[in-house]
């Protein structure tokens, strides 16, 4: 079946975020990364802002706090809310349009269709700090900090909601380290899965 | 730098031996699977026998047995024995000639080097059921027994020595789904980032 969605998970730093992006670029269809969020702050009555930090990061605070936050009479936490208007954009979009969706375990969400490719784009370590230090003007120990507890997040997060281990290759057609093989190869090689 | 060894970490049933023996054949470069036994046997002084059921498999009993298990003066067991012996060949071939290495923590194993390409080849359940059942002559059952005990101790002999998690797309430059993608696609994605 031809894939006409391509949903990419990525570490902090591995440029997964651009790759898509030009992916999307060069196949002329439409990309989805913080566009989603408006969406989801529609759905679900949260402010953008709130949903922003917490949709894709969630739970936050660990999964102790998570058994402990605030639920409604169904037991479903605000965390669950969000978690489920941005599981109703996604599903959505999928429906509706050929797109490229950044992270947002889109590839669990979407796990029933066929005409979805998961990747993944990690890098090596040194070239991930590089690459944060100068796209947000910060220290390296700044910029390890950063990727540390976004991509702890992120992972917290996915295992949660989807039960599957963030980062094994099991999840994903395709995995690539865009610091060994370059950004301009990866994007190839998501182009030729794609047309294959 | 030019990728002139290639190592293929692969789950059981996902063609990955197939493929690597292809990509092997396409570049003219020597492919080590089962060949490497003979060198490890003669290495260690154990039986080709023995080191064909312990070397890429062990702990077979699980870490618990692991720690009883007999060693020698220097407090080395005989499975480290094993795999320093292992070790060492696989040291060798990969300073001596380019070539396709299968399985065996190679991809750890030489991770010193730069002219390493590192792949991973997994794929869907369905699909690897099938093959194991046409390729070993058993029934659906016995090929989804064979393939949980032959990736759980390839898994269990990874992370033991190598401190990494087996599967996970950050130990690779490339994970293929080889169900998804075809054997044919996944040769010429290896190729492809060989050539690169």
């Amino acid at each position: 079946m031809a894939k006409r969605i391509i949903t990419i998970s990525r570490e902090f730093g591995s440029g997964g975020r651009f790759i898509g992006e030009e992916v999307a670029k060069k196949l002329g269809i439409k990309y989805y990364d913080r566009d989603i969020i408006a969406q989801i702050a529609e759905q679900s009555g949260f402010s953008p802002e709130y949903i922003k930090e917490n949709a894709e990061l969630s739970p936050k605070k660990g999964l102790f706090a998570y058994a402990f936050s605030g639920r409604d009479i169904t037991g479903k936490s605000i965390e669950d809310m969000v978690y489920e208007a941005q599981r109703n954009v996604i599903l959505d979009i999928a429906a509706k349009e050929s797109c490229v969706i950044i992270g947002r375990n889109a590839d669990f969400i979407l796990k029933d269709r066929d005409d979805v490719l998961n990747v993944f784009i990690h890098g090596d370590m040194s070239e991930k700090i590089k690459r944060i230090c100068a796209l947000y003007r910060v220290s390296e120990d700044d910029a390890v900090k950063m990727m540390n507890d976004t991509d702890k997040r992120r992972s917290t997060n996915y295992n949660f909601y989807t039960e599957q281990k963030w980062g094994m290759a099991g999840n994903y057609t395709l995995s690539l380290n865009s610091s060994q093989l370059g950004y301009g190869m990866c994007e190839r090689m998501i182009l030729e899965c794609v047309n294959h």
